[in-house]
């Protein structure tokens, strides 16, 4: 049994022939044509926290599969209200589908859940660990909009600190060749050493004249242990059109989203700026990693 | 693209195009039969403010036409709570479906959101503005109940200051011949100066031995201000069997529900009450609305 | 119209004949085929009270069918807000959907929704009086790993004077041979006479010796009027694998979860064990229940 639980459980030849899949998944949804590989099969959506676009990304997913979703969206309306164990509730509902996309908010929660459930589980995030699928769909856009995932320079924005999509791109591009990070935060939100990896500059300057593709990210408040610190910081960066100007011609700027202050509205209609179209291209990724887990055979 | 935002938008015309279609789709659900219109298809079901009945018509008419449903029922589950813009949820979300279905106490909430929706807006409530597919419903209903939509006396009871159904329904009606309102309700909750079009008669007794059609409307709590002034005027109007032997021996009565004390139970039984079968007709009439807007080109 | 109110307007001739539909459900389910006997048909899941793994059991049920759902996972976002009744709720959105499963904390509730409903109800639970679906799968649970529902020893243990399930699994039993009971609870949970059926014994001592079945309940702190009780009681039986040695080789042990430490996690290999294959069962009991109230004629 297959589960998606860690960005690093995956190889360059793993990854390469995800997003290949996830190409092939893009191109039926451009066509609106809908696929039978999840027919009559049901996928348990477990948000143990609340996320509704990776959430609704999963469930979309499933359904341009033919797939079924059941759930719940928050943990108010859960067992875990009569003190069940995550484990108890991912054994318990496992028996009523045929995989799980979960969200947890502690670190581990996903690993935990594959000992114990019968069917694939894929992580949806537990905290601030890991978020592969996320690192999955950014690799995609970058892959769809650069045409490349060797030879790029990413700027990485914001809160690196804490900031989990950031800290699994920087492990996925391991496996990729001739990339430099530019590192961009205050001190007190710094890329962590173990993310510091082949070439790399720290600065906290919003420099972004020479990157391919920058990535930015929400100061995220409900990381902080200490708000005033969450206060002082939460608007050091923040991308203008005339920040744009500064920026190559074929740059791309990428975002998790939500967002809050970090990119200026005037900027969407850059074409440049491509974070709606990274939510959109979650969905095809999300359908490739569902196929690969609990697609059958084929 | 299409998108349902405002009733003042449909001509009459367009009223009885889409009226037409809808009594096409309640024969389909008559029979059981389901439609394969939007198979492989997703609605976003964005409800800012919470309203399970509009919610789960919507959902019923997406499924009875093979379609599939992702979405949230109330804000507290979403990105909003990470202080993200409206705006922003509905562009991210609008790229994980193909028509959205939204409700939001803010006015001009659904406007707004179909100018960076990438799919058709269907306009669910947009706090006292609008409530279009509400309004396309009632008209549905008195089609089918009294056979035809000129040549009536309506009388629209209770909070016709606040209640966006009644305004809308004005609105619609000024399409039509020969219609006359009778404007019931105290002069608190008297109908503003906008909806007074034609030939009406405003009076505080309920009086409705005349009126072909009786659209009674709940005193709502939510959008007073002050609740004394709720407190004092809740229980103004309330139709009993004793009210119903006043009444034309062809006369219906309508009602968006829910209902608190406006009309008796022991009414329920009468075949001038048709507020339930109302609640049946609005799944064919949103069947036909997102056939309009998102059905392709067939 | 039929509806699944009570465990006891079920004969042996009903309950044998829905396992024996059951089983063929199971038999689908294992081999991962969907059946189309609800294509097109729309559930309302309507948990007027919350209850993870009921809904959840009822929507997959209704998925492996090929049917819809629509509905509420709790009553904070419905209607009930603005005060409308539960008879109100049901009967329009009865309007919307051709079955409808619903859980609420007020006894009586799902048969006075019986009585206003367009479509099927079943009762997913109503407060502390009756929970029928769940006593059918306890039931095909012993079916299947039993392989009889006559010539049986049955311990029932901890709470089971609030235990619904414990009172609709003794009612159930009455119409079976050879049925032996043990009532094992703390004088304070004791069994109420009503259900003093047949050949019986009681005990607060956890001796399972003897017995084929061991139904283990969580002492439901929702339950307690007094909260310093329940603290007394909760942890007064366990079963470890120490306690398991003791048990029958055949024997096995049923829950219907969520468990709090009633059941050592240490005994969850244990091939005795059976409560998480009771979930799994649960699926196909609900499908042939819904079958059995909204499949058509065949």
């Amino acid at each position: 049994m297959k589960h998606v639980i860690s960005i690093e459980d995956f190889s360059r030849k793993d990854l390469d022939s995800l997003l290949a899949e996830a190409d092939k998944m893009l191109s039926f949804v451009k066509k609106g044509k809908q696929l039978d590989i999840m027919k009559g099969k049901i996928m348990g959506a477990l948000f143990f926290e609340a996320s509704t676009r990776t959430r609704l990304s999963f469930e979309s997913a499933m359904h341009r599969l033919s797939g079924s979703v059941i759930g719940f969206a928050e943990p108010a309306s859960t067992s875990l209200a009569k003190s069940e164990t995550i484990a108890d509730t991912v054994k318990t509902i496992s028996q009523y589908c045929d995989v799980i996309a979960m969200r947890s908010p502690f670190p581990g929660a996903a690993k935990l859940a594959s000992e114990v459930s019968r069917v694939p589980i894929i992580n949806g995030g537990d905290g601030s660990r890991e978020h592969p699928t996320q690192t999955m769909l950014d690799m995609f856009t970058i892959k769809k909009e650069k045409g490349r995932l060797d030879d790029l320079h990413i700027a990485l924005v914001g809160d690196l600190k804490y900031g989990r999509t950031v800290h699994s791109l920087c492990k996925a591009f391991q496996n990729y060749k001739k990339i430099r990070f530019t590192f961009i935060s205050p001190k007190e939100l710094a890329i962590p050493n173990e993310y510091k990896i082949g070439e790399y500059r720290e600065t906290n300057k919003l420099e972004l004249e020479d990157a391919d593709v920058v990535y930015m990210t929400r100061i995220q408040k409900e990381r902080f242990p200490d708000q005033t610190e969450y206060e002082k910081l939460k608007n050091i960066y923040r991308i203008t059109p005339e920040t744009m100007k500064t920026m190559k011609k074929d740059a791309i700027i990428m975002h998790p989203l939500p967002r809050v202050g970090e990119i200026d509205w005037h900027c969407d209609s850059d074409p440049r700026a491509v974070y709606f179209k990274q939510a959109f291209y979650g969905v095809p990724t999300r359908m490739a990693i569902i196929k690969m887990v609990a697609g059958g055979g084929n």
